[in-house]
């Protein structure tokens, strides 16, 4: 179970690391949107393995392929089903996993709730597993961009200690892209990037932040009570593997100010309501409010390390367990498409929930 | 919509600050639990207003009534509505807030959305909402003792800068009840009392931090990739009023440690796969791992403050709106059964979403 | 479980037959829909017991009150929770059924899955159930009036063998109200009360069959694969107490014809696709059509009778039971009511699914 | 939206008739459960187009491919993800469908509903969209055999008039497959044989009914209200292709007994509550009873005759179209794995739904 997320626009992602590939389902998409395979890859590309010097060196082409749901370059309304084949299968790499479980990985865990695991290289607890995701939001971002005016755009805003100083309401996906991190702050990005470089040296990894905006949602997206946006965009983010945190607008920083300092004030601009500060992050009472909506997801620093560590064996017995083989010293540059997309997805679905309910 | 949580133990919870009153109704309960009014009360008394001198002085009596699914006071296995009716109606009092938008409350996006809102008292947007969840909360807080030998603790862990020091393996809920604002550091607490009492005097008001553990949980809870424990537990602590941040473990302190610092090492206890440290927060892939689960959640400042501000009215103009009446410095206190409520029907929906699939 | 249906209109029923009172909470009602206690009522009325001399003489007044999601006479787009009081509460009636199984009845199966059961008057197995459902679909009947133009009708088609021939095209609320036995064609009408009178007489009962039609569903509505229309409107029926089958359109009977035969050809008429015939009832390949809905709904004759019969007690020994008591000889006039009610929900939820995929 | 069926097995199917391929992903299966490819082959050799002289003559291998999900032989608890590709496309074949609407198919709707839609040999209209539910229904039978011992059977009980007796209790799955209409009454399924060869010679189709039986379920699966078994089942079977009723039990035939002659007495029977009839259908109030259960479900002729029929074109004139190439004149043959594939999918979602909530 919970292999399904949204509800109008529902996807079901499926596949493991080592098996026949992955893949998702998307139902509910809208008909007659212009949707081919180009308008995935790229993200795709963004997400995959041994794209640049900073992360896993595993070589993926993760080429999608769209199995249904289209009609001659369109969308028919039905369920679209996309997949990547699985190329890059060498079980023997992952022999000692078989018997060993990986500290802070979901070895275990896995063992315990299903009494059975798929362990090589990770099984479905592989981050290969948002390849999926990541091709539904695609389409969720075209949706939104080409029917609504939104547009998502995520980067990373700290490494470690690394803070960038990034300007929300006007970055572009250019600055974005610029560099390898994935940070449109250059100069952070420069000691981000020797940050990184220097924790694969020494076998080891870092986290950070990835902050995501959204720009041109109209007041009255989200629902009240349980399906506020900004609790659909958390869990929507602490979905994705190795992320801890999840905070919108002012977030923990704003538990040091006072009311009156954090209250965002409302004032009439160009015949439309607005705020002057935006501490609310573009969502009040759960529901938009025209403000960009801006939130930041924590990464841990990735589990895999190129070091001698101790765990215990499925006989239950204390041993020690070295990382080998492919090294992923930072997941951030990767997660950027990701968070992009598990924003994406709550989106459009809470643009279609709206004119469900209210026309 | 949006008015629902949970798959196996689902909640609907319904009312106005004014109007009838506000209730819940649980499908999926056990059947044959020992269930009355006395098993809730308890709960909402912690809850209501006018409980102590640090929280809103507003008098609601909020008795609950059972008003299905149990018999000769055993649960039934079928629906159980319970309702508090509403008494402190005086909507002369909200007057002003028919034609002004309140700053960072959802007065303006409620209108956005529906075309409609109910302004007396916040209408849906007010925490009197969280009654129904509080109710609720106490069920499967009784069900997850009773039947699975899991106990659930909230606390205020910091009120602005006023950080507290407690140990999440021993703290009991005596220490936590000890005092008006649920922290359980003494020293701590009576700062945090002080600092709140000044935020009345100034008619301002304060946020931080709250801390929930789940002790006892076995291994095995939770589901890979959507439903993962944390990302549901984000969810529902996201969707309580004034929350802006959520984090499990670590959380975003852990983005400054490297992997090899931050990977928890197993090794065997009583025979028994235990984790050296828990950075994880007892979650790993989104499954438990038997370790405590603890997180916290970040409440912003209430909005309510009894000084002028900015905002604009429902024609369109600028103009001030200055708070009167009741005030709440700090929703703290109040919110830590809310958070509690929030983690115990997480857990219990888990438990039995485990024991569906996998027996 | 089990006791939410819909999507995007989404309701949930609780209450037993006695307890404090049965109630429902509508979830994504359209907000500013004009809508108070009258609205609901007279639909109620018809469901009652007592209201004419050949249903139960249970005396119940069934005043339905609205506790939330209105304000000022509008739908807030909030949840809608409605209740009606339990009165006629009479537990003594029912001792019996405390130690005996009733045959045909659910006092069995409750036990067998629950472990408890409430006794008293069948408690959640009872037809009080379906006020709940009644309440709603008034709401439900009146946006599908009021925003779709769509009419929808229930009448009472057959009672065991009397058979009513009836106009679906012309066929008026006034017609099928202006007798106790809600059938259209008088002359069956008066057969039919005969019938019923004599089975009351008898201390028996009887069944028959219902027919529901929609009139002014657009071209569109219904989902492929699994929600088609005629699915759900299947499971909206068989939901309700003693139903025992479903068809639409030509149904069972369409078996005997060959497929040139049964097929509907399409003409050209007023500028609209039509077809000739209406074997299809409304309803292609899960989809409307744009012509008239209909189907029908066989509901066994009622479990309880007054005569004795063979069953088993709680002690797993053999025994017999005597109906005592209040005796319902017919369902059919009152299940008119809850046959539209199913119908509006489910098309209503529909409407709103088509409206947020397709704008 | 609609392409998802089941709370905790859940199914997802995907594809058109025309593309790339038919799938299905499984989300919830229990883990542990020996599964490969060998276990559904046959279920979709029996769905098959060209398995026989008296259906369509299209061939297709059909080949089952499991892409996740398993590991080693066995499920792991993560969604199986099973495919077909397609190989028989000859679009030129359906060119005069991409300008006329079948009659009596879902052409017309499809193109109303999403101003799209893929007119090669019915696109998601098309029957070839049951591959997917049939593949995962051939994983819920093994599940309910093995850890449920429940059996599943299903067979074609009448075609036109030419009806079959069966006694429900005794028959085999090799009575069903000894003849190619898959009627276990020898003599009928003779005349059957005879009556389809003559409507595939006239250009003309014949529909029918088929029954289903569960031997072995328990009491006390299906829940209150509105899950109950048979409405589950009802929507279950009305949402396959050309069905256009459902009866449980006594069903339509039982509307004619009085609720004397029908009431099942109970009695005990080697020391089981059993009853001595059966016009419950092993379904009282919503929930199994313990004995058998069967439904029938009617089966309108197919669509698709070679014949001239009267239509309408996209330009909205009024035309007629001519069937040519493959014609199936009767689905009832193919359609029994499809039967027993719902049924199955129902009820293997209502004993984990049970295990869930009940323990």
């Amino acid at each position: 179970m919970g292999n399904s997320f949204g509800h109008l626009f529902r996807i079901t992602t499926w596949g493991e690391s080592h098996g026949g590939g992955v893949g998702v389902v998307i139902d509910g998409c809208p008909p007659r949107l212009p949707l081919t395979e180009a308008d995935i890859q790229p993200d795709l590309d963004r997400r995959r393995p041994g794209q640049s010097a900073i992360v896993t060196p595993r070589q993926e082409a993760d080429r999608v392929e769209i199995l249904s749901g289209t009609f001659k370059g369109k969308t028919l309304g039905t369920p679209i089903s996309m997949w990547v084949k699985n190329e890059d299968a060498r079980p023997e790499a992952y022999s000692e996993m078989a018997t060993k479980y990986r500290p802070s990985h979901a070895d275990y865990t896995y063992q315990a709730k299903f009494g059975i695991r798929n362990w090589q290289g990770g099984g479905r607890t592989s981050a290969r597993e948002t390849v999926g995701r990541v091709a539904a939001g695609a389409v969720a971002k075209k949706i939104l961009r080409e029917e609504f005016g939104v547009a998502i755009l995520a980067y990373v805003a700290q490494v470690q200690r690394i803070a960038a100083h990034i300007d929300r309401e006007s970055v572009t996906f250019k600055q974005i892209e610029s560099n390898i991190v994935r940070c449109p702050d250059e100069s952070a990005a420069r000691k981000m990037i020797r940050l990184i470089e220097k924790m694969r040296r020494a076998g080891d990894s870092v986290g950070g932040l990835i902050e995501c905006v959204a720009r041109g949602v109209p007041p009255g997206w989200g629902e009240p009570v349980f399906d506020r946006l900004e609790a659909d965009l958390g869990k929507a983010m602490l979905s994705l593997p190795a992320s801890k945190g999840f905070e919108i607008g002012s977030g923990f920083a704003g538990t040091l100010l006072t009311g009156l300092a954090h209250n965002d004030a409302f004032r009439m601009k160009d015949g439309k309501v607005r705020t002057v500060t935006n501490n609310s992050g573009g969502v009040q009472g759960g529901i938009s409010n025209g403000e960009t909506i801006y939130c930041r997801v924590a990464f841990k620093p990735v589990a895999t390390v190129m070091r001698e560590q101790q765990t215990v064996d499925i006989h239950l017995k204390n041993t020690t367990l070295k990382g080998r083989g492919r090294h992923d010293p930072c997941v951030l540059p990767r997660a950027v498409p990701m968070v992009e997309a598990m924003a994406a997805l709550v989106l459009v679905d809470h643009a279609m929930r709206q004119r469900g309910q209210c026309g």
